[in-house]
């Protein structure tokens, strides 16, 4: 499948990321459809041209007619979803998604997924701590990555649109990895980091801190706003790779407190050698200029 | 003391702080001199119009020329200067300077220094992870906060010599703690913060994780790039302080992953809505346009 202006692509559920996801594509000239249980959602959609066509339900026409589903919602609700309402679905049609967790999801998706369409999962890594389509911008993925993660069942064609999603959206970076490479992966750069930034900014009370903070603290408690619908279930579904990751990290910084209780002052200068040049490796890629 | 253009300025060492003085201070329209071991740094300086005049020696007519000294140097180089050249201050001149611990240095100097010069401690909290003064920025304090640091030796003209240095320099806020009180807040908001950066940094060596890192990892490593041979020194002479909000730190973060092996979602989801509401006190207010 070619996507192009003839295709017809739904997204399922307009909040921060499938409303990015919406502007982006309908940017590339798409013809964009949506369904957003939120009326103000869908209207706000329509008046901007974020949007081609929406509605606030499981409508049997408009998912019908969809070559492409993209669903950005909650897990349990992405799931649930599919359960009721994958009768309606086009044969043939290609569905993927933006959760952030895999392992918990795609598999169970594929389970109960009728035999003639056909589910593949993504995730963008990109995010925003301000919530729904009004904050939507399709600039937040031109410097991020954008993960396919395919499992045995999944065939060329539908990697293939995938990639082509990614690249519509202009991702810096295309890639692949098995769901529990992705969880493993998440736990890591995602989910352990929400945790600390979390514990950072609630483990000291001092008032009126905020008159003497720097810039390293704002940096790391950026993601300290965080959604927690949305992220308690993430963190629960991907629990024992987080579990592991917090357990790593705590490791190495009581190994830390320990060299300073001791001022072993050359293992510090070496530990921060360490972190300087592995940090090296992480510089972003400039996106292109807007 | 009024600071203008009469005013005879010289900053003791023009590395990434120092620099970024010079300049701000130079684009004031004031006469910058320098101090600095390093011959490049300074005909760099020099070449480049951030400095009126300068030394790689310490100079006795040049400081003797100085109103008002800036030192910009790593804490023990910064006693040991004033030790071995306070005979060729000027009468009447007042010394400050950028250090980011204030416990240990400043009693010091104060009880080592002359009588007839003041010495008032100040803390610029702006940085960046390059290092020199061809990375040098005076922009890197205009969304910063300048904090005065006094003892209950000094007077309210040095204090005031300080509050002008800031506003010349254009930080956002200038306020002022005992020097307690500093080291206590610093441990919590810029060394705590690097502690667990360079923590994050190193605890897991999977390769290839840069290929699929987003915003969030990035955001809480940048600081991991940490020039050792300060750092370790700072971190060493706050140790009290900083194994303090470490230790506040590990309990909050051991909270967490409690209640995530609990799968506690309640507990999870309260302390994400106390970490979101507490980290609205901390957005910074937008600086000037430029």
């Amino acid at each position: 499948m070619k996507i192009n202006e003839n295709t017809n692509i739904l997204i399922v559920g307009l909040g921060i990321i499938g409303g990015s996801y919406a502007k982006g594509l309908t940017k590339k000239g798409l013809k964009v459809h949506a369904i957003d249980t939120d009326r103000e959602t869908i209207e706000y959609a329509l008046a901007n041209n974020i949007i081609y066509e929406g509605s606030t339900e499981a409508d049997a026409d408009l998912i019908g007619a969809a070559d492409v589903v993209i669903f950005a919602l909650y897990p349990h609700i992405f799931k649930e979803w599919i359960r009721d309402n994958q009768q309606y679905f086009k044969s043939g049609a290609i569905l993927t998604d933006v959760t952030g967790v895999k392992g918990c999801v795609v598999y169970d998706i594929q389970n109960m997924l009728r035999d003639d369409c056909e589910y593949i999962a993504a995730h963008p890594m990109a995010g925003c701590e301000r919530l729904g389509i009004q904050n939507s911008n399709e600039k937040i993925f031109h410097a991020a990555n954008y993960i396919v993660v395919p499992t045995e069942r999944n065939t060329e064609e539908a990697k293939d649109v995938c990639r082509q999603i990614g690249k519509l959206l202009r991702f810096a970076r295309i890639s692949e990895l098995p769901p529990n490479d992705h969880d493993e992966m998440i736990g890591f750069v995602s989910q352990l980091t929400h945790c600390i930034a979390m514990s950072l900014m609630t483990c000291n009370h001092t008032e009126k801190l905020e008159d003497y903070t720097g810039d390293s603290f704002r940096d790391l408690t950026r993601i300290a706003r965080i959604d927690e619908t949305m992220w308690s279930e993430l963190f629960l579904l991907n629990k024992d790779a987080l579990l592991h990751q917090m357990k790593l990290f705590t490791m190495e910084f009581s190994k830390l407190e320990r060299m300073l209780m001791e001022a072993d002052k050359e293992g510090i200068k070496d530990m921060m050698r360490r972190s300087t040049a592995r940090r090296k490796l992480f510089d972003k890629e400039k996106p292109e200029e807007e």
